[in-house]
């Protein structure tokens, strides 16, 4: 490091005078330098990777290993972390982190850390200290890489820590369950629960990548398999009629989970999400409007009502429901697409009725508590058809138990 | 809230078909559709609001109150925290806290909450957990404001805890002190100790408003007032030779606290590093250079080499004189202004030499964790000329020991 210093390997920062680089006058050289008055608006630059692969245990780990750019002074650091889950349930984890060791163009630094995914890690700060920690120990830095493999909770809270390390170690998701794949495993945020309550403390990070495996999915319950498109049937609804129409007809191939179909309706979700925060103008959520949250004021309810007994998914493909049929009385959303969605999600497998949804008091707290956490007026995102969303700044509770009653007997409960 | 729905109320997202909105095919409709192998560029947008007054306890207190706006659903809720000893020293946060709560257009939400500052508050977490707790109590949220008014360490580690609630408070920075007024301020990041290690945890964060108020430097001691500026000679050596010029001629101005002079620094320090972080492409510090660093990796050793004894103005005085030496030995930097930069900061009232820059050793493995901080190679600013830095990736510690020689000489020790 402390070597002679080479003349011929200097940057320059200013071959032009500074007035001529910015373009305008010199600070410094104005009647007004007493004084600042200035909203100054500016850009911050990122890239968000996105890869898809079929087996990245085996043929395609070089898929990994493209990603990660070397550290600068060597090899990059590596810190592999896995939801325990995930890492017993097949030989994958354990593969790639056999893989990473024997890679010459990065530095492993530790065996697999595992911890629990769910919301047992993001609960109490207890993993993401326990990751704090294991990247201290080994001296990570802003050019190394922590990988995380698992589903969206895990993700969450190991990204959490991630971020806050240095100032934001470069993280690499390799989501493992349908919904993280095909959604919050490409969003730019992480948390932990806090003061009971879910996502409390947390960032906005721009992954280094994400990495959708298909093997990954295999020893996935079916539960969690099928309810992770309940998100991929909304952003269809939010964005784009040929890709809700296409889920219609495959509904019965991801039930069956035919892989071509799965993949494929994972890809389009996926770049539908990414594209709405790339192009959205928003990815940091700094306005009230959250349009990808169509259907899930009442999804948020539905899990702590519930114990967190439905999954995330099942809560989503209910709220999309629940709000398609508001959007019919209230915007004139079709009839035929609100039953083509309650079918979609049938017939992907998951159940449109809870008896939690009774009594509705309950539920409409959701609504509040939907505003509280974004902040400002309640602005909840209904349709006006498919790919024609709208925001609405009041709820109308007595269209709203219609809506729940028009649900209850279209599943015929 | 929950009152009936006006149509009129509500905002197309979609006044146009998808495709035609995006410019591009629909997605969905392509033979790539299983696959995603994207890396997709884009932005962030911020606005950061900087503003100048000259006693905002009093007549220009409206300047606080025109950068808060309405939080969406009523007035935003606003809580103040004061640095201790800052709020003990003069009434001019107690007046604040007063105006705050005779406005009708934002919500106090509670007494002014004191802390300790200096590296105290950094140095464990308690401080952080109480803002949080506070944050939480009241039920802050995004549309919220906590103002903060201290010193550069408390304004790291308010701002720490403002960032991670709801993924970001809105942080209005009141900064005390010359340093925090003329650079740390005004930037996009926050932190605290851990492991016990300067600023292991924090994050990039843009803060909602930096309001420099002339008044609250009146209570500050010569040496936390004189130390500051070692800031804005560094930032002027980096980016204008005129300011360069100015703060040369003016020094003794800023010993003697001339306030039209002291203002008129700060003022254009943080224009020139606003102007940096702003437009110099890289406010998150994502590549390895860190230019607005120069001088600061001895500093950065200084401070605990002297167990924070020295303060981190001092410090950067100190490192900002040895790096001139060692620019004009390397990089043919003029000895002239070698001197006047070391004779600018001695009129200011800073002495340019301490015990602790001998032994050498000591010092030098300042260079190899100011590399580990950013990670990848070691990356120092260094001079060719007033306005004119490079960037150098070795450095030649025998031509260093020579450059602190020529200090000590230069200083007379």
């Amino acid at each position: 490091m402390l070597r002679r210093n080479d003349l011929a390997r200097t940057e320059s920062h200013n071959d032009t005078p500074h007035h001529e680089r910015f373009g305008r006058e010199p600070i410094g050289t104005t009647s007004d330098d007493h004084v600042l008055n200035q909203d100054v608006a500016f850009s911050v630059p990122f890239t968000h990777r996105v890869r898809t692969t079929g087996e990245l245990s085996g043929d395609d780990f070089s898929v990994l290993l493209d990603v990660l750019q070397p550290g600068g002074s060597g090899p990059a650091k590596v810190l592999l972390i896995a939801e325990r889950a995930v890492a017993t349930s097949s030989d994958h984890v354990q593969e790639i982190a056999s893989n990473l060791e024997d890679a010459d163009s990065i530095r492993l630094v530790d065996h697999t850390m595992l911890l629990e995914g769910g919301e047992t890690i993001k609960n109490d700060s207890a993993g993401v200290e326990a990751v704090l920690a294991k990247i201290n120990d080994h001296d990570l830095d802003r050019r190394s890489y922590v990988i995380a493999v698992g589903g969206g909770a895990f993700l969450d809270a190991v990204g959490y820590a991630a971020a806050i390390a240095h100032r934001g170690i470069r993280l690499v998701r390799i989501p493992t369950t349908t919904l993280a794949q095909g959604d919050s495993g490409v969003g730019v945020k992480n948390a932990i629960n806090y003061f009971g309550k879910k996502n409390w403390v947390g960032t906005f990070a721009v992954p280094w990548a994400v990495i959708n495996d298909a093997a990954l999915l295999d020893s996935l319950p079916e539960r969690d398999f099928v309810s992770g498109f309940s998100e991929s049937v909304k952003v269809a609804l939010l964005k784009s009629r040929s890709e809700f129409d296409w889920l219609c007809e495959n509904a019965d191939g991801i039930r069956e989970r035919e892989m071509d179909v799965v993949t494929r309706a994972i890809a389009v979700s996926c770049k539908l999400h990414l594209r709405h925060i790339t192009e959205g103008g928003d990815p940091f959520e700094m306005l009230e409007a959250r349009p990808l949250d169509f259907g899930h004021w009442s999804a948020h309810k539905l899990e702590p009502i519930t114990n967190y007994e439905i999954r995330h998914g099942e809560a989503v493909g209910i709220g999309v429901a629940i709000d398609c049929f508001y959007s019919h009385l209230k915007l004139g959303f079709p009839i035929e697409d609100v039953r083509r969605t309650c079918q979609c999600l049938q017939s992907m497998g998951m159940s449109l009725w809870h008896e939690a949804l009774s009594p509705l008091d309950r539920l409409l707290v959701g609504l509040e508590e939907f505003r509280q956490h974004l902040g400002g007026r309640l602005t909840i995102t209904m349709l006006r058809g498919v790919g024609d969303s709208v925001n609405v700044h009041e709820i109308d509770t007595a269209t709203m138990a219609q809506a729940i009653e028009m649900l209850r007997r279209e599943v015929g409960v």
